[in-house]
This record gives structure tokens, sequence and C-alpha cells, in this order.
């Protein structure tokens, strides 16, 4: 746990969010700034800064995210979604915790950005 | 090897495209479409239809998979990227043989649609 981290408090429960699922490795909760119809973030109760460095240092944590993502989809409605990782600041990450975002529940543009 | 898809043939060399990286578990290339001032997309040699269902059937190919991501976007001159993984048709996917969207090289925008 990284002290000054806000995802680390929400998995602790220091700071409350919408919790919509949780199992040993990840956590899922609402994102406070919604983008689509349905936006979750998916999280692991580790701390590590983006998706690279969890996915170096604990794959089998990064894999189980990644089918977590699919099941929260699921459970908002929907089996298409689309999964996005932001890593560093030029890529709009702004909390240095790995999250990706889950959006789903309507049709989706392109470009992602 | 899935027959009648695009990418499995990219990744045995049927189909030509830019390939910018590859070792035993992925290959690197550009988008022919590009969204950003660097666009690749980075696939599993192996056929599978989403990252989810890669992740599921190949948990250490899905984690080496986000490792190269990283490596892709850092030779592209960049530490910070954006990953995105549509899953399904109502968030874009086309190709059904899980890629991972690498955008960089500009500061990218949000929402990521």
């Amino acid at each position: 746990m990284s002290d000054d981290c806000l995802f680390c408090k929400i998995v602790s429960g220091d700071v409350p969010a919408e919790v919509v699922a949780e199992n040993e490795h990840t956590v899922a909760f609402r994102d406070i700034s919604p983008q689509a119809a349905s936006h979750v973030l998916v999280v692991p109760r580790e701390h590590h800064p983006d998706v690279a460095s969890l996915a170096a240092a604990r794959p089998e944590v990064a894999a189980a995210l990644l089918v977590d993502v699919a099941k929260v989809a699921r459970a908002e409605g929907s089996s298409s979604f689309r999964l996005v990782f932001n890593t560093g600041p030029d890529a709009g990450q702004t909390v240095f915790h790995c999250h990706g975002h889950v959006l789903s529940g309507e049709p989706l543009g392109w470009p992602p950005r």
C-alpha cells in the first residue's frame, strides 16, 4: 500500500467508492466522472503504478484483472466493452495506481481519444 | 491459427504489415489507420478472440503482452501511452483476434471514445 494513493485508500475502504465487484486480486468501482453509460475502474489490490509494472511484477494478477474486467462488463449488462489503460501524464493518467477503465452500455466511437 | 483471421495471417507473414517488434509471444505492427502520432497494434501469436479469453486461456501470454506494449511505446519514443482493447462490435472490435491498440507520441484527450 502507498500511503498517499487514492486507489489504495479505496481498496482499504478508507475512502468511499461505489464498489461493484471485488475478489482476492481486484476491486471494481464506478468512475466518479463516467464517460459512457457504464464506466467502471478495475484495480489490483496491490499498489503498482501502471499496467506494465503490474504485469512485470505480478503476471498472474494482471491476467486475473483482465478476466475480471470482462466479468464486470457482463454484470453491467454488456458483452461488448472498451478497456483502456492510460500510462503516464501525456496519456491522461492522473492516479498512479494501475487501473483499467471499462466502458460499456452503448456503442463506442473511434478514435479512443 | 484461424484460417480466416487477418491477424493470424500477419503473424504468419502471409499478409504484409509494418512490423515494429516481435518475440516468442507477440507481434507488434502499425495500425493501417493510425489515430495518433504513433499507433501500433500488439497481438499474441496465438489466436484468441479477445483480451479476456486470452487472459483466461493463457495468463502468462496476456501478461507478456502487457509488458511488450510498454516496450513498444518506449521504442516509439514515449513513456506515456494509451492501451485500448475493444471487445465486441459495440466497442468497435472489427478483427476478432485479441489486439491492444498502443497510442502515443502526442498528448491524448479524454474521453477515450
